[in-house]
């Protein structure tokens, strides 16, 4: 298995990513929120880039069947029913409907690999999940979201994990600088993945604004069986 | 004294080095040449960005007193001087005489980082020296180049050792990730400098280019004492 890994949106070659397997990594917390909603039930996330669109695509009378979230420079949205605190879409919350997630960085990434032959959403919780459904591919692009052109760290760890996890099928040959620094990372933090999401960039502003359950919540390493991918726009299990 | 730490030349915050002492590494090769040519007396280096203005401002008469040096893509330019390979950069080359320089990335750096207060070039081979010429700044801003917008391990491997000699002076509550992703490596593979500069991509791709003995002379930590600075736009030492 060939990886081409990019430690930012910015940085990933559009062309790279046509037809191939890409795997969106946004740890804290898009990937984390979407597994979980998924892992609670909901029938379907759809991802959208602005809250004008978003809030269109869900009419008033449509609420007990569609919900709205996401956020935006980490808070929540006025008006919107759910945040991107992955916590929030239990069960009894998502169960069965839609939701309408607006990101700043999740839902870009999905629109930017719209032409992958496969997308899979990773996060720590179903690392071990996204692996599994990997195997066998002869190519998989890593698409690290980072925050505005600069890389985040929690997401390079959770990709060296990734390439920890898929093990002996990946061409050591085809790593390149990144792919090799995510794996020391993981290498070297990966005994305490909550120790380190919290000591990131990311992980820090999180716990500034009070979101400290959502870091330890998104720190759980391979407890969800979840793998999203995306289906004609649309995140389903 | 505060870090400000770039992973590549294109996420630098033009704004940020206004005024700023700035460390430009770029280890493969250009800082490394640099403070080789310095090193071995040469009076100055001019660094511009392209192959025709260079050329230009040497004339064929002032040759004896004016060498032409610089690669593209790795390669040595026809009918310059010197390539970008610091070995050439010897006293009986370069002693007294300017260097008229241009290589992809580090002339670039200083270009980017011409509104600085203070430019400092920094490559493993005089790492202890600039570390040495920063102490007492407030903030230092790193600037590592990396290559065509994607980070190159090596660079940030010496960036991570120059945080390392800088030591307790520097505020922990100042790393970004990509500061402490550098530590990391730095941490990992610092005993090894030479192992760690050939597993890399731009390492790997001049081995494969027959520069071998390069890698190694720019793998030597600390063995040069030469701290080249710029001023009016001329990197002296």
């Amino acid at each position: 298995m060939n990886i081409v890994f990019y430690a930012t949106l910015e940085q990933a070659d559009r062309n790279a990513l046509q037809n191939a397997s890409v795997v969106v990594i946004d740890v804290l917390r898009a990937s984390s929120t979407i597994v979980a909603a998924l892992e609670s039930g909901a029938e379907r996330i759809i991802p959208i880039a602005d809250i004008e669109t978003a809030s269109r695509l869900v009419r008033p009378a449509e609420r007990d069947k569609k919900l709205l979230a996401g956020e935006r420079k980490g808070l929540p949205v006025p008006g919107f029913d759910l945040s991107n605190s992955p916590a929030e879409f239990t069960p009894a919350r998502v169960r069965g409907r839609t939701i309408v997630l607006t990101t700043t960085n999740g839902t870009r990434a999905v629109t930017a690999a719209s032409k992958a032959g496969r997308i899979v959403v990773c996060s720590l919780t179903n690392l071990h999940a996204a692996a599994a459904a990997l195997r066998g591919e002869p190519e998989v692009v890593v698409l690290c979201c980072g925050a505005e052109g600069s890389m985040a760290a929690e997401d390079l760890f959770c990709g060296g994990l990734l390439l920890q996890s898929l093990g002996p099928a990946v061409a050591p040959e085809s790593l390149s600088d990144a792919a090799r620094i995510a794996g020391a990372l993981a290498e070297r933090f990966g005994g305490n993945a909550e120790a380190f999401l919290r000591s990131t960039d990311h992980g820090r502003r999180l716990v500034g604004l009070g979101f400290e359950a959502d870091v330890a919540f998104c720190a759980r390493v391979g407890v969800s069986a979840c793998v999203p991918t995306v289906k004609e726009g649309v995140i389903v299990s």
